[in-house]
């Protein structure tokens, strides 16, 4: 292919008759200018067939457009929808994003941000456990959390203790004779724990029988599955004929669950009623429709890339003012009704 | 934070004793020097403090160390774990994704490919589907395609052809009356056709009984259902009690159907055997395990981005060779025997 020769500012500055100094703000700074002068360049970088060299305006003006995402992987479908969530933004924002899967190597991690660092991009959005928030907010970029200790940085995150009430109140309304949580053990300081908190309220407030069980399934479906039989055998010696309303998790473990019952009774028998928490796919693609607590996450992903712009925005002024405390934004679940639990 | 001065070029000369010339022969082909005088700089960055400045580097050699993806969606297993494995590479390789989301708007994708290459990407790995391979060819830069139409450009795909080849034999193995395989229609120049070449190869060969259904199932659960239920309901009407070996397209299908012959009888039928198609997790979440045909996603990963860092590090050499041909690459798939088709 042919490569034409690259259209400078002088070239453009000649064609239009306007001075270099105006080429230079149509690039850096186009509101200085009137709407009118902007189109008539516009018009012009058309008809010379500039190029862009996106490099050399970075130089010039520090504005790279690009976020880092350190996302711990793409095995689930919470971390992948939400990533597409994120990416989606790019039309309605322009920024681009640098992504990358941290699968829980913490000095990896670090090593990439001082990359990205060097690519000088604007902003950072994280959902890995693994660094401190205190070592992130000591990083003096903007950044947003979702979904993981938030304490230093600015979050967006489902309102998890919201999620918890819905779920024991759903169960609670089915007048279950025990309510039980499964869940891994799980740390005070992330979000999820509040899922723990407000089935607690619930229960302690109406006074039901409940109990949680802390047990950590295992990674592949096989460990999961000879969990989760444990757990099922042990339910039908200590609750024979009673009902039980199980709040699980999340969906891939509540599936997990429901085949075994399936399997053992070719249905789900009358005294399980089971719910989960994500709404993520398995909880419509299951061999009966899961009961769930749903994560907006076309919304957080929305509300976490405008307060980053937010903060990158307010980076570009002359005079910019840093946050005072971390901004802490949460996003309420949406109870989603199915066939384990509306029989 | 207090913010320190930038080390410069000088200031490294100065501390180790080498001219300007040597400290910039380190960053940009660091190999001509020794390895001990490479040692010293290193240290003596390490002791200065010094922060690279990546897009000063760029425009200095020209390499950005980016790579752009485009892939259409990260809805299903396939896309989400494609793009988790090609970034895993960067372990290995170094080079950083800028990623966007296509969502089948031609358009958009094209503008967004004008902006990559605006940031002087060196290479791009794209699974949408929107623009022709002739048209990516000429953007005149590295690219490779993974499952799309590639007749003018370097791809990665799976043999699915062999992939056919094992699902219909699976199937005949276990002697079944009639051999149906259910698809949606597909243009014969992507590679999937392959599928269902594979299993027209087999059916001829072995006189089989067989039969192809294509049928749009549609985006949503409930829309597969219906349509999957159709054809049950007409499978059972055409062919009661003979055994019908099934091939479906890909798991998420499979599973709908398994669903639906589970809610009915119990259990799945003897007279239905299933075969799915990627290895997705669903075909081992489902109620029961799916035999399918495993497409290989972290070799296809691999390979691709070795094919395009193959090119791209050509393209950095004095005088460049380009490709006569595009290189076409295939990964066989492994058949996954499980309880849909060994009971």
């Amino acid at each position: 292919m042919k490569q034409k020769k690259n259209v400078t500012f002088n070239d453009i500055a000649k064609y239009t008759n306007f001075s270099k100094t105006t080429i230079s703000r149509y690039f850096n700074n186009p509101d200085s200018l009137t709407l009118e002068n902007q189109e008539i360049i516009a018009k012009a970088l058309v008809e010379l067939g500039y190029k862009e060299n996106k490099v050399a305006r970075i130089l010039a003006n520090g504005k790279t457009e690009f976020i880092g995402i350190i996302i711990p992987h793409l095995h689930n479908h919470y971390y992948s929808e939400m990533l597409n969530q994120i990416l989606l933004t790019y039309e309605k924002f322009g920024y681009k994003f640098l992504v990358f899967i941290g699968n829980e190597h913490e000095e990896t991690e670090r090593q990439y941000i001082e990359e990205l660092l060097a690519y000088k991009i604007e902003g950072l959005i994280i959902l890995s456990h693994t660094i401190p928030s205190k070592e992130l907010a000591d990083l003096n970029i903007p950044i947003v959390t979702i979904e993981r200790e938030d304490r230093y940085v600015c979050s967006v995150n489902t309102d998890n203790h919201m999620g918890g009430v819905q779920a024991a109140s759903l169960l609670a309304k089915h007048n279950c004779d025990i309510l039980i949580h499964i869940n891994s053990p799980t740390s005070t300081d992330v979000p999820a724990y509040g899922r723990i908190t407000g089935f607690l309220e619930i229960c302690e407030e109406k006074h039901l029988n409940h109990r949680i069980i802390y047990r950590e399934l295992g990674k592949s479906y096989e460990e999961m599955q000879e969990n989760a039989l444990d757990i099922i055998t042990e339910l039908d010696e200590i609750y024979p004929g009673q009902k039980k309303g199980l709040f699980i998790s999340n969906d891939t473990h509540a599936n997990v669950f429901l085949n075994l019952l399936m399997r053992k009774h070719g249905k789900l028998p009358d005294d399980y009623l089971i719910v989960g928490f994500d709404d993520s796919p398995i909880s419509r693609e299951a061999v009966i429709p899961i009961s769930t607590i749903g994560q907006q996450i076309d919304k957080i992903a929305s509300e976490a890339v405008s307060l980053l712009v937010e903060q990158m925005n307010e980076r570009k002024k002359r005079k910019p003012v840093p946050l005072k405390e971390p901004i802490h934004k949460v996003v309420t679940p949406i109870l989603c009704r199915r066939e384990t639990t509306e029989k």
